[in-house]
């Protein structure tokens, strides 16, 4: 038994049995010793962004990380921006990344590089294992702290010489157990506290995030919302949210700047359930970053470490809700078949109400669009939205992919904008690879439209030349159903609401992949 | 004038005048710059890796360096990898990496990232520009690190404040001048040392890679050889070399250690020039990382700093080598239009051979192939070569957009092995974007082959299910004809020697890009 066997038992031995993979020669007895475990599924990603992306997506349905395998530090690299989103998700994650064999470190062989610098930015937890005795130790403590609440990014860097050297006989047969720790107790006093502001009288909204997002938690809050008189808000991104027809309605925090001053103005005090203080995305000369209302107090009822239900479901009791209080639900919106037109916001919300299936995933990269369609998709059936956390585009394709491998018995529809979706498009090789259950809804705009916003924002007016040509996908157009094709994906164009909720009915019976390309 | 003016305004006056760019939010002040300077060319790519390996290849050719134009941390992340082939390179580069305003990253919103702490393993230099009126003296300085020999990279971090600031008045007007160190002269002990051991007879290679691997400095190296029974090698892999018919001979040293160790056997003496000293690419169990003979001796006559075309004369006439001596070069290649058959090393070379024109610039990134088809495309008509130099796959596709972009006259021809290709296939749309007269030739053998004979190297024999599902491209095909479509680029498979060739002629007369998939 050698290090690369002994870290692929202590993987599967701790339920780590997904690996999102694209490993290079550094990995190769890694390779092997996956090769004699057939247990381990092997997730081939032809670009590793597409790797990490999946990787995140699995974890957060299926509420156990993978791994994901990565050649050196340029296939890390590569992989970066989707551990950024991951982190920001606290999603559960355990990296193993090839390195040289430690003697030829010193060689500077052109694939040498600081592998624990480029990993330390985008994890909780980075180790270079030294050895082959030391790997199984190693391992054990990455599922550990991956797993440990409210989920991290474990980052274990696998020498080729620690792969490839012999593990000490008293080491082989031993198990190493990853001990992780389980989401926090609520805090008791935390939950007095809120109750006193919420019996304050002063205008108080709870605004939720992580695991507050489930469809219980929600309820929870619903009940004390409406008991109590208070608002309830989403924070703007959150990993996972239970939400839909006949769950609890709440809007989220906004994207643009005046706007989120505008709906968080009222409010004298801000309870946080695993959210937060809400900030700006970005800070514009003469608009704040804080965007709260100034003097607004901050009251954390828990934070994304603890169990959040539990602390809301004390909150509720100390507060005597009635068990029996009915929270305002969403109801199911008008499903009927929407009018032939242009795809606008609403039109392609009725497309989407129309034809998603009951407990689907959406995994929601529209960026510009999803401002205006968050509050028309609800109306769906109920159904798991995933969202952009972490602001760096390039996510949607590669989430899809891991959610569907975690959830094989439901349907995956990508709300997708092109330019994000142009990042890891790769991505949709592997849709067709696996044969996933993913319906991917390109939203054709041909622009970073939102940056269109944003040059106005800054003062910069209508692009000129120069800004044109960099905020801009035309010239020529990027044609989806012929890269779909390519990719092995059946797909078709629409430019019209009624055809476009045609295909997503065809596409979620379809087995596999499909991709819609709607022009907007 | 802001500081995004100021920034503007120092890179054109110190002659980088092509930004290669993917903007976000954060960088909205400098794309309005920009759109105030229409000197500077702007060119989109749709990932970042794109952005980094076009400017890399436009720097090779144009030999100075172009800027990038990157979104925070993520965007930074998604240009390691060429950065790191880069950096490798010794290729001057000036990155601007956006940041949040300085006052903004104290929230935390969810796009801060350690920039500086990504940046830093893949840079020579790293520096976040404090306040508008730094902008420019600090931009001046990147730009002189990045052109100081044999060319670096150097990566200026603009906050946002600092881009949307007034520069204070007393700035304004000032040109900051970037200065930088050209190539070192030759150091006169090393080249009497290089002369003593040749004039020695103990066994010498004349080890070339920089520099070096210029037309000039080559011919010298060829005189020097041919006159004193010496041998010349280039080191594996080299930023830009001035081969083909006409031009001095020489082989590379190997990929495969066996093979290399063999090929190095005979040499007690290495003179290196622009070289390091040869290592194994990867280290195996049981075989060497330092692959030259064991005791052969190494003698620098010039490392990558210096002027090697000198040092190389200089040698010359330290050991009286007469000016008419005839290197030995290389006779032009068949070139008539080979027979039908199957697409293999000889007939692809026969191919290139018959329909390169004179001054192509190949980008290869053929990775298995390269080194069967090496020493035969050689025979074509004298060309540029650029190489992969740091080993991270995904080059090839920006690599091309560079180089025609600095070369607007010359035909650029790319050798992308499929997999590779796939890790950064967006640039295509860039190519159609700028019309660029690139033919993309993807050698596609559906499958990393080069880690197939990898993990038969670690003793893991035949991939059984998991091996080959990770090393694997097939299930489904992917079909590169309808990528390069959606991407605007004409393209055709073949999978016929001669049907290549004459695809191939017809490629380099068409106006803008074209892609050829050969199937091998």
């Amino acid at each position: 038994m050698n290090g690369a066997d002994k870290l692929c038992q202590t993987l599967l031995a701790n339920d780590v049995d997904v690996c999102f993979a694209n490993p290079g020669t550094s990995e190769m007895h890694f390779v092997a010793a996956l090769d004699r475990r057939q247990e381990m599924r092997c997730i081939l990603g032809l670009f590793e962004g597409v790797v990490t992306g999946a990787a995140d997506g699995y974890a957060r349905m299926a509420e156990k990380p993978a791994a994901t395998l990565l050649h050196l530090g340029p296939g890390l690299a590569n992989g970066l921006a989707n551990l950024h989103n991951a982190k920001r998700a606290d999603t559960p994650m355990v990296n193993i990344v090839g390195d040289h064999a430690t003697t030829h470190l010193a060689l500077d062989a052109p694939l040498t590089t600081d592998i624990v610098g480029l990993a330390t930015p985008m994890s909780h937890w980075v180790r270079s294992t030294p050895s082959a005795a030391q790997v199984g130790a190693d391992a054990a403590e990455a599922i550990g702290v991956a797993r440990s609440a409210p989920g991290k990014i474990a980052t274990l860097i696998l020498p080729a010489d620690a792969a490839w050297s012999e593990v000490p006989e008293d080491h082989q047969d031993k198990i190493e157990v990853a001990t992780f720790q389980p989401p926090e107790a609520p805090n008791a006093a935390a939950i007095k506290q809120a109750a006193d502001v919420i019996r304050s009288g002063r205008q108080t909204l709870m605004l939720l995030g992580g695991t507050a997002m489930r469809a219980g938690a929600l309820e929870i809050a619903g009940r004390i919302s409406k008991h109590c008189g208070i608002n309830l808000m989403a924070s703007r991104s959150t990993p996972r949210t239970e939400r839909g027809a006949g769950r609890v309605v709440l809007d989220r925090v906004p994207y643009v700047v005046d706007h989120a001053v505008k709906v968080l103005a009222p409010f004298e005090e801000i309870i946080l359930v695993g959210s937060g203080q809400p900030v700006a995305f970005f800070l514009y000369p003469d608009k704040p970053g804080a965007i709260a209302a100034p003097g607004a107090q901050f009251t954390e009822l828990g934070g994304v470490h603890h169990n959040l239900e539990l602390a809301l479901e004390m909150l509720a009791d100390e507060l005597g809700v009635p068990a029996d209080v009915q929270p305002k639900l969403m109801p199911l919106g008008d499903n009927s078949l929407p009018d032939a037109g242009a795809i606008t916001p609403p039109s392609f919300s009725a497309a989407v109400v129309h034809a998603m299936p009951e407990n689907a995933i959406i995994c929601d990269e529209s960026i510009t669009f999803s401002q205006a369609i968050s509050n028309l998709t609800m109306q769906a059936p109920p159904h798991d939205l995933l969202q952009l956390t972490g602001g760096s585009i390039g996510i949607g394709i590669p989430l899809c992919i891991g959610a569907a491998i975690a959830c094989p018995d439901r349907r995956v529809i990508a709300l997708q904008a092109d330019g994000s979706g142009m990042y890891t498009v790769q991505g949709l090789w592997t849709q067709a690879r696996e044969n996933l259950n993913i319906t991917t809804i390109i939203l054709a705009n041909r622009r970073y439209q939102i940056l269109h916003g944003e040059l106005a924002n800054v003062g910069g007016g209508t692009a000129g030349v120069n800004a044109a040509r960099m905020l801009n996908l035309d010239d020529p157009d990027l044609d989806w159903v012929s890269l779909a094709r390519g990719f092995g994906i059946p797909a078709v164009k629409v430019d019209c609401a009624q055809a476009l909720a045609q295909e997503i009915k065809k596409a979620v019976q379809h087995d596999g992949p499909y991709l819609i390309e709607a022009l907007i």
